[in-house]
């Protein structure tokens, strides 16, 4: 019987544009992955060296040449193993994804990708060229011919069955696959379609970690030449996964491989904005952030988070209430930041709200009081919380959810102010069910059930709440996801049962708010379609969807 | 002798999104052209029906479905006439950038675009597929066999030579070409080369009009057969071009023609941030805007600019001093408003921005002023800005220049606050060149020389400069236009003259600035290398050019 093939993934976080630090990184793992793992083959995710996305870095010829001198470094160290690692490989005019094997204290080959998503957030042909003279790419080690794919090569058939005719026994596919829910499934029955078609096992190696407005899940995946998968690696943990690849059996075993216990949506979504939230703050160099607090459900779950992401001790909770806030608003935000352990300061608004409206006096004294004076409340709010983090360091979050930037139901520069937007791939009616979610496994309530119970105000007048101008949450949320994640017509839309009227309403609100949504912190992707670089709209645009 | 063949190019504006209004338009152009200019050919601009770009709206089935109902209803009125009119073609799963043929009330003929471009501003490749079938389109008008291609079609020679091969001997380009300084040589070049090339004739129609960051500029071209251009014609206004093709000596011949007159290189920048608010207010339903003139350069360029897209009596300025204003900024602004007729508004800030020092003095008691303060007058005013916009209706322009935007030397939330940023991609020196020509051309100063002269100061805190933080302005601008402009790395950049420090200390700026830029109201490209969708940077960016 002959030994297995040792595989080591190496489910990692790689922070885009740290090409000296990845360098140091992989240098690392590759040693441990020999040395710790006893691995003949090490796998790191798709551009391991430059981080994904690197956007517009890639257009810079200096950032190219360091990639390229930081791969000749890290070669230099894959002595005793093989390794795999992803980078941009730029070679004259035009640059590829590519993934090098480095064995023996250089690049040994490698391999271009050949197919280039340039859909949803990827934009890789604004980058990366096809190699025309590309084909499938097989290596040996220890006498196993292992192929070569790169994340989106695997969803069309025809470069694996390239490969497996190739001589592919095993394939290695680096990824940098962003989470959004539902997709693990999908993943899973893809693989096993293609080791069931193909003949080929596949070890299938994700990145981790947040990168602005995407969450890398790892989530990692292994599959047998039968259309075996096995269970999916741990999810947003950094982890090393080892695997055997039976020679004889052509099977791989799971040696040291943590699986996902959760398996909840809610988790899963839960997990994804507090890595989102994690990775933004650690890798910018924040570390503390300050929440305004309101009694809300938005601000309250936005709080639960980040106290999830950085620890009770690096957060900070903000009342700033005014004449409209009810005492009960201040009590939860007491209440909540009680239970914790989160410090809350107060600020009134009062008084820097007057004094615009002395200001303003003048001016507005034949004008009926509107929706600029609620304004008004909520930049002083804005201004008050980014005095606070100006002063003493530390990142505002903030809290609007999808369904507010959707339909515009927030305040430019005043609620909107703030460097994340942790629930802004959210819809509301989402928020409270991870709100229950994450109360249910706390064991004791995170958000007080106050919060979830009560009515949504912004309280900016008195006797307000959201439904005065909004249609009910569950219908407003309804009519938002088949508009913009399911990018259902207006007629469609009403056909599922809504009125014309309100669907009308709703549409125009969400065609109106383009420009305040361009003007957005950004946030994590947790959907099939998130604003931001996901869902590109233009600001001017004179179309409206039918009847409107 | 044989009649020629008449020409009429309709470089107009087709808003995007307006399905049913350019129906109309290019509806009743046929009908100007046939009727009153007597053309046998009508030539429209590249996707004339959705406007360009349309960005994700090509993402809604309903969207497409409309275009192909316009289409029809289009073609219905083309008869008696030939018409080519673009139009994104959903065809099964895939959509493409077309341009129709319309004769004798129906579709005859469909070409598709073959180079789609995928860099810069561009995105085609996110939408539009490359028919793999496609080929050269050659149809006929009165026995003259003519080609089509579309706008990036023309810049590889190809596609050009299989038309020309296809025995077209004049061919039409639809374009939707951005307006961006010294692209004109570059464009007639091209077309000088492409025609001398082939030996064919080229009419090449651009639209007009501004469409959020970007503004198209017309300026259309006819090119014979021997590489003769004409010149263009006139740039930035919609007009009518009629030409006549010569058929037995195959030229194209100007019969109306308007020509740009002014030819200088500020004068194209000065009209294409003009024709770009203008259009992004007349678009947006907005009949007037608010600008904060602070008796400095960059309001007051904005004014002028303002004044000349809407006329005198749709600007209101507003002063909003402070303590630290200069009485000499309070006259300049009120100079300025009288030279030009605009009502000024004064709005002392003095009243809420000492209530936010009152609100914060328990918690700032012990920390010594710095950056904090300024923001909030900043805030402050963006606030007061905003309620007036919020209060009487209106667009409110942001003041920010391209040297700002890059070192981040703006407040967000602060005078960063407005829907449209018309200097946004102009560097300071380039803000005071188009000062001085605006002046120039008006003969009584626009902008006072007073404004001009004077050193700039953000006025925040007593005797401030913009130097006490920044280089001097020849010199930021002289780096940032190597590294942002022209990609140029560290060394370049210190090789070319510039002190390592300044330099290292300039593009440190420019990579912390990168959360405001995303959050940045948009603004007319003028550049290269504008901020905003052509630019595109991660946030979370650990790379730092070699040794800063």
């Amino acid at each position: 019987m002959t030994t297995p093939l040792r595989l080591a993934l190496a489910q990692f976080d790689f922070p885009v544009g740290d090409l000296i630090g990845n360098a140091d990184r992989i240098t690392a793992y590759i040693a441990e992955a020999r040395d710790i793992h006893g691995a003949d083959l090490v796998v790191f995710p798709e551009l391991t060296l430059s981080g994904y996305p690197p956007e517009d870095l890639l257009l810079r010829p200096s950032f190219l040449a360091e990639c390229e001198a930081a791969v000749r470094h890290v070669a230099a160290a894959a002595r005793g193993i093989v390794a795999v690692v992803g980078w941009p490989e730029a070679a004259g005019a035009v640059v590829y994804n590519a993934v090098s094997v480095l064995r023996d204290g250089a690049i040994a080959t490698t391999y271009r990708k050949r197919d280039l998503p340039n859909y949803a957030v990827f934009d890789e042909r604004r980058y990366f060229a096809v190699d025309p003279d590309g084909s499938a790419c097989v290596f040996e080690v220890k006498d196993v011919p292992i192929g070569l794919l790169i994340c989106q090569d695997l969803w069309g058939l025809e470069p694996l069955i390239e490969t497996a005719a190739a001589g592919a026994q095993l394939v290695l596919v680096p990824n940098a696959s962003p989470f959004e829910r539902d997709k693990h499934a999908e993943r899973d029955a893809l693989l096993a379609e293609r080791t069931r078609d193909t003949g080929v096992a596949i070890a299938y190696v994700n990145v981790v970690g947040g990168q602005d407005g995407i969450v890398f899940d790892g989530a990692s995946l292994l599959a047998n030449a039968d259309g075996h998968v096995h269970p999916a690696a741990i999810a947003f943990e950094p982890h090393w996964l080892i695997a055997d690849y039976d020679v004889e059996n052509r099977t791989l075993l799971p040696v040291s491989w943590p699986i996902e216990g959760d398996e909840s949506r809610d988790g899963l979504a839960w997990r994804a904005v507090v890595l989102g939230t994690r990775d933004y703050c650690r890798k910018n160099g924040f570390d503390r952030v300050w929440v305004g607090l309101s009694g809300g459900l938005d601000s309250a779950v936005v709080l639960a988070i980040a106290v999830d992401a950085l620890g009770a001790d690096r957060v900070t909770a903000v009342r700033l209430p005014s004449r409209y806030t009810a005492a009960v608003s201040n009590d939860l935000a007491d209440e909540q930041c009680r239970a914790m352990g989160v410090r809350l300061m107060t600020l009134p608004i009062e008084e820097p709200f007057q004094g615009y409206l002395d200001a303003l006096a003048p001016l507005f004294a034949q004008a009926p009081a509107d929706a600029t004076e609620e304004n008004l409340q909520s930049r002083t709010r804005g201004a008050l919380l980014m005095a606070l983090a100006n002063k003493f360091g530390g990142l505002l979050l903030t809290t609007g959810n999808k369904s507010e930037y959707a339909v515009g139901y927030t305040t430019i520069y005043g609620d909107m102010c703030g460097g994340y937007a942790p629930i802004k791939d959210l819809y509301k009616t989402e928020v409270s069910a991870l709100a229950r979610w994450r109360n249910a496994v706390a064991g004791a309530p995170v958000v007080p059930w106050g919060v979830i119970d009560r009515p949504p105000s912004a309280e900016l007048r008195a006797d307000q709440t959201d439904q005065d101008t909004l249609p009910p949450y569950d219908v407003l949320d309804a009519i938002l996801f088949r508009s913009i994640d399911q990018e259902q017509s207006r007629e469609e839309i009403v056909a599922a049962g809504f009125t014309p009227e309100t669907v009308d309403h709703v549409l125009r609100l969400v065609r109106i708010g383009e420009w305040k949504r361009h003007q957005a912190a950004p946030g994590p992707k947790v959907s099939r379609r998130a604003f931001g670089r996901e869902r590109r709209y233009p600001i001017t645009d004179a179309w409206a969807d039918t009847a409107e």
